[in-house]
């Protein structure tokens, strides 16, 4: 094969199948080999549903994937910042370059992105496949003392970045993230780096604390399934002597923890929404007014997240060897999305084509 | 009496009262005969409900009124700019100036504030008497061109200046203003000052839109009351021959209206809370997070918000006049809630013990 | 001639010339028949010295020209927005798009900017040509009640935005603007449309603030030529009943100016350098930091500028029109220099090729 | 004697002199027992010049001292968060709470705020004393595992706090600190707490230098004070292979540091004005225009500062222990001042009055 691809035609229909290489088209194309993707809950979302919102063609199917690393193949005539041989951890959406957000920084709201792994229409094929092309500026250098793995996890570490960066978490806060999954986890990580002095993390598994607390120096709590959300937000700040909380980061999607977090944030405090559920959720509006909270919500990574969560990873200030739990495979991807499916390990991964 | 005032002491019991005339005991106090009062829908859920979440004492009752101006007839030692003659609006709250919203520049977050005709505990007395007493940089001046009447809206005005600057409403910007009461229309007058270009007022009443485009230079839409939030934000843009929206400002605080807004922005656009309705409503979060919007919570108004209010008046960028619909004499307090209970006019007043 | 051009050889060296006509290479290209190019300060230093900083090449030299208006003539394949026909202002620059400031919204800082009449290396072609081909997102329609001649006027119209948005200019602001060519005029202009509500215009030659207040509901002041900043800056305050002004636009370039313009704001106060003149200064360094200043370099225009500048010229909000002097025919485009060099008129225009 | 005083009644002229003690006045009053007071700069230009600007007055005199620590002895009637026997740090101003700054989260612009030792007119005494009286919210609570004499250097903390938060200090970053005394030192570390990434302290000592280098994880440079501007920037920069540097905190005062510091910035890059040096230099406007620059002035400390730097202190973020170089006996204070002079130690100490 050619191009070999994992390819999704609706819930629980996959296939590895040939595709053609991309060609280098245009001047600052770049041709990535991938060495790993990773699996994450929209990729179990989609092969359980058959996509979210949009749903696959199930003619034509879609190439999966978008946590990626790679080597570089082959550049396209204009390319000058990457070499073939590089080593890269690849940021999987091209944005159009030309609309009103493109232009004012915001590239990630670009309504024309072509996102790895999108059912479309139009589709956009994704990173589980030999060769995945990409923009030069789409593709970001790795030094060596990082793995192809590890860079697999720039991208949920660019979530967390973006995360925080709305959350503008400011040297000395208090935060408090809502759930504790990979991107819970390494929005706490990144929380200290901006400066948090105090970071906690929410979440109903004692096992997903105990990991939070040997892989991060932060606290952690665990809400009763049965209390109300007041209930819980006040059982939380009286845990940790504390009468209120700068930032949250809402990193579960779950409803309870969504209105738990607006109850524990001191007035003017900052929300983000990061984590994804229920479309309409029961929302304590009037508490955002009193408080006059500022609650954003929170879209993928956009100018500068990717750079600075590569810089992260190599400086060590934030480890995600750790949150690498398995490695399937190419051929294997749904063994891979069966098990993030069942909850088994933080992050799993798919090796790429040999 | 020395200092008429009239006490709320539950749901429908009020009364004219003496009270002792308040004493300069800070050398920044100073002392305003008031000569208006304004009548606001949380006067009205006073006088319904005996208060809003605390409610008034049945045993010493509260003075109520916060929308005042009056006329200055003592100061303290250490006051310098407000003289005794001067007509001043009044800002109806008194920070502790202490603590940390205080020194932030958020004085309006100030736990400890103490706002007119607030239940408490503890209690602070309102506008609504002969003699008020509060600090000298909580009176605001009113050039000779302002009636006393027309500083009575520079409460409301002030609402309506802290909204818009939540909103970070832009020059050039498409702003819609959910809601056609005072303060609704009033963030409308206001979005236009800050250079909004095209401002859209939203009501179910025929009657207040068309009061808003004789009032303003605007543009105005009825949503269908049997329709829900997504048809209703659709048909609205599709009126307008918009894709979509900058700046939401909720001023009806009606759980339909929220959701519509929400529905009409860009990616990236901005919502304000401002009206007030039930403690906890159905909110499409999904879309906040999606489009990556900043919704934000709004609170009274703070630093610098008088100040513009003043200025907008004085200048005649704002019309208030038009706005005031009847007055009422002082004894006659019941009659004006009644009044605005019963929605006749858009701002009643009550005039001061002469 | 094909695409008769006016190109520049050095100082006091310029003849009109054939060129190639572009071809329409990428797919967002667009080719636009030049209907009026104006006369900027920059052209008559290209005129005077050869260049600014960077010289043309005595070879080949370069078309001069960067703020025009024209009628498009031809798209590539993957235009949407813009149609053969339209009526549009060009914005004179292109940026490479996949570098770091052009993803961070600051494309204008771009390093590879493709910016009209530069010397380079490597030299960009302006626009006092017949064709000028550019990106169709650099090109603005215009509504039909802009001229074309007016349409020039949008480029220093987006230089006067892009300086107030600098100076975060806040409505009830008191600006200064000193000196008062075209881009003071349209500083001001612009600053009332940011909500300003006092701007003073400060020139040293009468005519210029007559025009002005004609021009304009703003106030005046003429510094002495032969007091001391601080001399010029307490005169300017006493003279306006002023303590201190909250923003100060830049516009002149002269030492006398920028020392001035620093004494004249309050504590926090903000200065934004928008006129070029030496490239260095005796600066009040001092005053900077005991009254906490911010002080912005101010470099063309970015996202969101033209956009905004087209929509305040369509509303009627800014008039262009009465800053147009004289319209000279595209073969006499060094009398328009000579004129502008001169000092005679405001805005000087050279007509395209019919 | 009831309160020795350290008084200073012109250059080279101070005394021991008894004071009254001061008075509980206010209900959020609080009088410490001053423990240690550290010596800086300014204390020496007084000592050598009699003041800055202002000058003392040669009859009354002015007590000496702003950075200080001590024990509250009294408290005001209605003073909650600081109980008799609290050890404190002491942040030397108080504004006057009333005014647009104080309200506006920016009292250290306060036009009438009392700084400790400030010649006046009105003079304001220091904290070179037994007994300083000053307000609840002006002294912060230290923990146990900060001593007496490190609570001194919150002072010093706090303006590097103020520094790299009005430069805008973001994860990442690349930061140059112009100037290696106390105040640089700490703004260095203070930026690697706010996320720096690389953070280049710049001195024209070796000795600076290498204390530098083993009091924090930092790159050092030393400029060539034969070179101009332009050559120390480009030998800065190709000395740690950068093209350019986010973020200069300039902590020097020195001209030509001021003007390397320019040089050194990427486009778009900030720069903060720390250091006190002439009040007026050459200064390269022409060059924060074509790089677009934010130049910021920085004066002294203001909201959060202060908390922000003990919690960094307690927290053991940053060492303040190593940059105490002696302590004076309180008679003694002229020695101290005549030691940082003469450039011995980093940061002496004056001991309380036992």
């Amino acid at each position: 094969m050619q191009n070999p691809s994992i390819v999704l035609y609706g819930a629980g229909s996959a296939k590895v199948e040939d595709k053609p290489i991309p060609e280098i088209l245009q001047a600052h194309d770049v041709l990535v080999q991938i060495a790993f993707v990773g699996v994450c809950g929209s990729d179990v979302h989609f092969w359980n549903e058959g996509g979210i919102g949009n749903h696959v063609d199930r003619e034509s199917g879609i190439v999966m994937g978008h946590e990626a690393s790679g080597i570089v193949t082959s550049i396209g005539t204009a390319v000058t910042d990457i070499q073939v041989g590089d080593r890269v951890a690849i940021e999987p959406g091209l944005p159009c370059r030309h609309c009103k957000p493109c232009k004012a920084g915001t590239y990630h709201l670009c309504k024309n992105i072509e996102f790895a792994a999108s059912p479309g229409p139009p589709a956009t094929p994704g990173t589980l496949c030999k060769y995945y092309k990409t923009a030069e500026d789409f593709v970001y250098k790795i030094p060596e003392n990082i793995s192809l793995e590890e860079a697999v996890l720039v991208e949920p570490t660019s979530v967390a970045v973006h995360s925080v960066k709305l959350g503008d978490v400011r040297p000395g806060e208090t935060v408090v993230v809502m759930g504790s999954g990979t991107i819970g986890l390494l929005c706490a990580a990144v929380a200290k780096e901006f400066g948090a002095h105090r970071v906690i993390l929410v979440d109903i598994l004692d096992t997903k604390l105990e990991f939070a607390r040997n892989y991060l120096e932060c606290e952690t709590f665990r809400p009763s399934t049965d209390a109300d959300a007041e209930t819980n937000a006040t059982s939380l700040l009286s845990t940790f002597g504390l009468a209120e909380v700068d930032t949250v980061i809402e990193a579960s999607g779950a409803a309870s923890s969504i209105e738990t977090g607006i109850n524990i944030l001191r007035k003017g405090g900052k929300y983000v929404q990061t984590g994804i559920g229920r479309r309409k959720v029961e929302f304590p509006i009037a508490l955002v007014g009193e408080k006059e909270l500022v609650v954003k919500g929170c879209f993928r990574y956009s100018s500068g997240d990717y750079e600075l969560a590569v810089s992260l990873l190599s400086r060590g200030s934030i480890d995600v060897k750790s949150l690498i739990s398995s490695t399937s495979p190419f051929e294997d991807a749904t063994v891979a999305w069966e098990k993030t499916k069942k909850g088994e390990g933080i992050k799993n991964l798919i090796r790429g084509v040999l």
